[in-house]
């Protein structure tokens, strides 16, 4: 049976924004401008690939959409405050991003930073607020402790932060292939790995469906970071050379730079298999998780 | 009976300092330098406050100070974390905190920024660890909805957020009482006044308790930022008139300059009665809320 891979994220993405929508204060709330940052940021066409994620380990554990959206968008909002942060001037200092101007060139250095802390902030409220809404109340509170605890620590400085950290520290150095490990497992995979988790978690998935989809989303976090820095070279090859690639302009360490692009690929590749082969017990509910690693392997941008 | 203030404060600050110090990763974990940030701003020297409020909440909930640290600890984290974005060149500039150079002074900008979204961010994680620790986890998991949900409102941007968006956006320029009024109750004392709030929800107390400490935490707060606003008057009055206070060189709205001193002293003080009348049929148990009072208006720094 072949699954609608397109119509599927098309639908769950819909289902995102519209709840994004409802849960982000409307951009005349008072103080105007801050709620403006957070919508301009948050509704700058990213692909809600960690809500979506979420929405899949919901659908892992027997759950639906709908009984995770608050969580769903949670995740996006938490990305999408890393990386009005990494943007700035004193991180990565990106006048750009996704064809538009980031918030700091729009809105000023200290309203991102503000919305930043806003985005992250009201994350933590959709997540309880995720409980109120549910249908399922009476198991819900212990699941909201542990995805709490878990989101927090993957968004942490053992998580996001510190992968953020270490990759600053290492701009323009050599480093070794464990620190480009922890690089890019801390500051991409964590967060990916935590999505699927926290829809799984919600819902009420078994130990063994658990285990099964932290092992799948740990390799796909590190899958999905390996493939955004060939895209990043590639990008810059296709332009014929003319501008080089944004994290080798910004020394950023990469995947293909330390290992060459051919070992890169094929890494990316072995990993999408990998937490294919540890989806595979799952059977039929892991359907739309497979099709997300051929996703994550194959997009263009 | 008289109500030893300086003892009840030590106790408490003693064992605010001893949890902080055990939430806090250690200095030494990896990667160090964002650790290191996180407590040099952690141990600079504040009166913790906020977490001897959640104490004083839980106390005349009928609590212990023990049943309630890490959320004591996580208000003084969001307070961190403020007070370290707060001070960023693209903010209020300050290089100087309680005597000590600021975040960015000692660890660059980049990481003053990924230190305050980490205490933000280890808050909410001690949040749901209170819960772990807690010795009354069958009813407290409904709690933690609650006081997860006031407390992300009231850091957010209908709460501490917003009150900092407008205070930058009103620097310089003439405003209004209410706006003055919005800046104040939003930027200090919705997070002062969640505090005890939080306290006496984690330990249970009922309806009418809650009532009294909410009214008298929202009179608090406000009268903490106005004798705020006067002591930095006072101190540059103090040293004959060489250096004007740092609120009035970065041109800062506050009640003194809005509406004199003398005014702004008896508002301070009629907050404090009002908040003392709130709380007056707790009878004993608000006796530590009371003597807070006496101290958020008598305080010298």
């Amino acid at each position: 049976m072949s699954f609608d891979l397109g119509g599927y994220l098309a639908e769950r993405r819909r289902l995102v924004d519209q709840a994004l929508a409802r849960f982000l204060p409307p951009e005349d709330a008072y103080p105007p401008t801050i709620h403006e940052a957070m919508r301009y940021s948050v509704f700058a066409g990213g692909k809600r690939l960690r809500p979506i994620l979420v929405i899949a380990g919901a659908e892992a554990g027997g759950g639906l959409a709908q009984d995770v959206l608050p969580a769903a968008c949670a995740m996006e909002l938490i990305h999408t405050y890393s990386l009005i942060h990494d943007d700035l001037p004193a991180m990565d200092d990106d006048d750009d991003r996704r064809g538009r101007p980031t918030s700091h060139k729009v809105f000023g250095e200290a309203m991102a930073i503000l919305a930043g802390d806003a985005l992250l902030t009201l994350a933590f409220r959709l997540l309880a607020e995720n409980f109120a809404e549910s249908q399922r109340q009476a198991v819900a509170p212990a699941r909201l402790r542990q995805i709490l605890a878990e989101i927090a620590e993957a968004a942490g400085t053992f998580g996001m932060i510190g992968g953020q950290v270490v990759d600053i520290q290492s701009e323009g150095k050599s480093v070794s292939a464990e620190t480009l490990e922890y690089i890019h497992t801390h500051k991409t995979a964590a967060l990916i790995r935590v999505s699927l988790r926290s829809g799984a978690i919600l819902t009420g998935a078994p130990e063994k469906v658990l285990e099964a989809i932290s092992q799948a989303g740990a390799h796909l976090g590190l899958a999905f970071q390996i493939v955004d820095d060939i895209l990043d070279v590639e990008g810059s090859l296709e332009q014929l050379g003319k501008t080089a690639g944004s994290d080798r302009r910004k020394k950023k360490v990469t995947y293909p730079e330390h290992f060459g692009l051919e070992v890169s690929r094929s890494r990316a590749k072995s990993l999408v298999e990998e937490a294919k082969s540890a989806l595979a017990p799952l059977g039929s509910a892991a359907t739309p998780i497979m099709a997300l690693a051929d996703f994550i392997l194959e997009r263009k941008s």
